[in-house]
């Protein structure tokens, strides 16, 4: 009883796979996309297997690409003298998005966090230690996560860095209160944070 | 600036036309599944396509099916003196689900609703009328949904049933206090419904 015929079942329980898509989500999916055009659901999964075939890593910045080298490394008009290093793909996005870099990236893939088995070795730093020798870099920029896994790995490249050479400029970005947001609804850490980060005015 | 790899960009624009999945889930399911095994993407994208290749609708019900006649229908044990409208495959499966009903289906595709243009000639109701007039059956559930669109196909359809053969019983599921939840926080047509319904212990 119940069943599914098999084909619509195999498809809910491949997007139930999928992170934040519980069997129900999944369910509705399907079933709009059997009520949708022929086409629209090829054109679906194409891009999947496209997207799957073609996009990889930059290999310049380990961000991801569908070129050997990433747009933003390929730009010429990119400061390369100004690196920031992020644990993800999806972060460089978001700072990409605010319009306020103007240097180039390196992407970790990661951040430490020994109860998950990853040190050092698992986070790419290989390629973000030869542009550091390579003498061109001024500044690097670390924008991991404000959590104990980004914190800790920010610590870790800061000393790094420092041990490749001492005089390229090591920042982090600002933690406080978010724009647009309650001071009244900050939580103390963020609060003591946006404290800490004070500025003159 | 802040451009995904086009093929990336397509895999999210595409998720994006799904019901519930906004562009910031729809990126969320595409880096998910960028960092998967191959055989898992292509998986995924093969079901999608087998499905839209095999799923149609059942002749005799047309609840879904990948054969020409539905399990459901083609099982001897149901009792095809007893059919179960209901508006969507989705609430096919859902009654299924219960194992409380025993009859076949009659799916509609849809529910009366002149503001969306659906009227009468938009509901599959063609099959239902050739079985009624068959003389084979005796009882039909009106499983719509207790909605506007629902109450109003219901009665069109006892209508309907009633001027083809007037001995078939047609009845209609219970609306009330669904089970486990609070009547403290029913709401007032349901509780109204509740006491029409009551039932003698």
């Amino acid at each position: 009883m119940a069943a599914l015929p098999a084909p619509l079942q195999r498809v809910v329980e491949r997007l139930s796979r999928l992170p934040g898509i519980g069997e129900k989500t999944a369910s509705r999916l399907a079933f709009n996309l059997l009520n949708r055009p022929r086409e629209q659901v090829i054109a679906l999964a194409e891009s999947l297997l496209e997207m799957k075939e073609r996009v990889g890593l930059c290999a310049e910045c380990f961000g991801l690409s569908d070129h050997p080298r990433c747009h933003v490394c390929e730009d010429p008009a990119r400061e390369r003298e100004v690196i920031c290093v992020v644990e993800g793909p999806a972060d460089l996005m978001a700072i990409e998005r605010a319009r306020s870099f103007n240097g180039v990236y390196h992407v970790l893939h990661g951040s430490l966090s020994p109860v998950h088995g990853v040190g050092p070795e698992q986070l790419r730093t290989n390629n973000l230690v030869r542009r550091i020798e390579s003498g061109e870099v001024d500044e690097i920029i670390v924008a991991t996560n404000p959590t104990v896994e980004g914190e800790a790995t920010a610590v870790y490249l800061s000393r790094l860095i420092k041990s490749l050479r001492n005089e390229v400029k090591v920042t982090r970005i600002a933690t406080g209160i978010p724009v647009g947001s309650d001071i009244e609804y900050a939580d103390e850490v963020t609060m003591m944070k946006a404290m800490e980060g004070r500025r003159e005015l």
